[in-house]
């Protein structure tokens, strides 16, 4: 009897508690945002953009409103920054690391790009959904301000 | 036996897709923003604070940078909004709803501002983080720019 018990509840609950728990990744995702970041710093947007989800319905929010797809956000950051100087030095400050669940986790933080004086320091905001996908985790969503 | 295999793996499989499935409550959040836009329009912002999470966790990453707390909030709000015609109509237009799961919707769109002329229109985009608490949806995590 005890043994039709646990295969009818006891076995399906513990089904349901390691199938639905929430595992965090922050620290994977801070240092993926560490090489990321060296990309960027290398000069190296193609790589930097390895990070993000190559998919239409990426979303990236920045200064000129929403931009959909892998393909213009690429675009947009080789026309904003058409010279090393330009990319200046990028540093991320992660600030929260929220895991949603065990595959979707929101990072947020403060960006900065150290450049010359003649270009000038700028510095914003960033809230990242990060999902894991088949070929690990990838940027789906970035709200940049 | 076709009995006790349905006990010990399909029952629990079973079990655990209802557990996890994901249902979209994008609707009823369209509704709350309206109300909420409503509240906003009627000058009331109390009212408006409502639908944010009442805590010091709550997360508002608006033009100054990162706030942290409800409280924090509605001075913020309060403090920039002094006035009816200030505060001006509220537009909401929702663009993007992806739920996450259950009790984990991310919200993004449009928000504007009419104003009259001596103050000026204001617009710009939202990522709303909408987490199902004890008392209804409620806004976790609002990155406005």
């Amino acid at each position: 009897m005890k043994k039709l018990i646990f295969k009818i509840f006891l076995f399906p609950f513990l089904i349901f508690l390691v199938g639905c728990k929430s595992v965090n990744h922050c620290d994977e995702l801070y240092n993926l945002m560490k090489e990321q970041e060296d990309f960027w710093n290398y000069g190296n947007i193609d790589d930097f953009m390895n990070f993000y989800w190559k998919n239409d319905s990426l979303v990236f929010i920045g200064k000129s409103g929403i931009n959909y797809g892998w393909n213009n956000t690429i675009n947009n950051y080789k026309n904003s920054y058409k010279t090393k100087e330009g990319m200046g030095t990028l540093k991320f400050k992660n600030i929260i690391c929220n895991p949603i669940n065990d595959s979707t986790h929101i990072v947020t933080g403060k960006w900065s790009l150290k450049r010359n004086d003649s270009i000038g320091n700028v510095n914003g905001y960033y809230s990242l959904l990060w999902i894991k996908k088949h070929n690990g985790w990838k940027i789906t969503y970035d709200h940049t301000s």
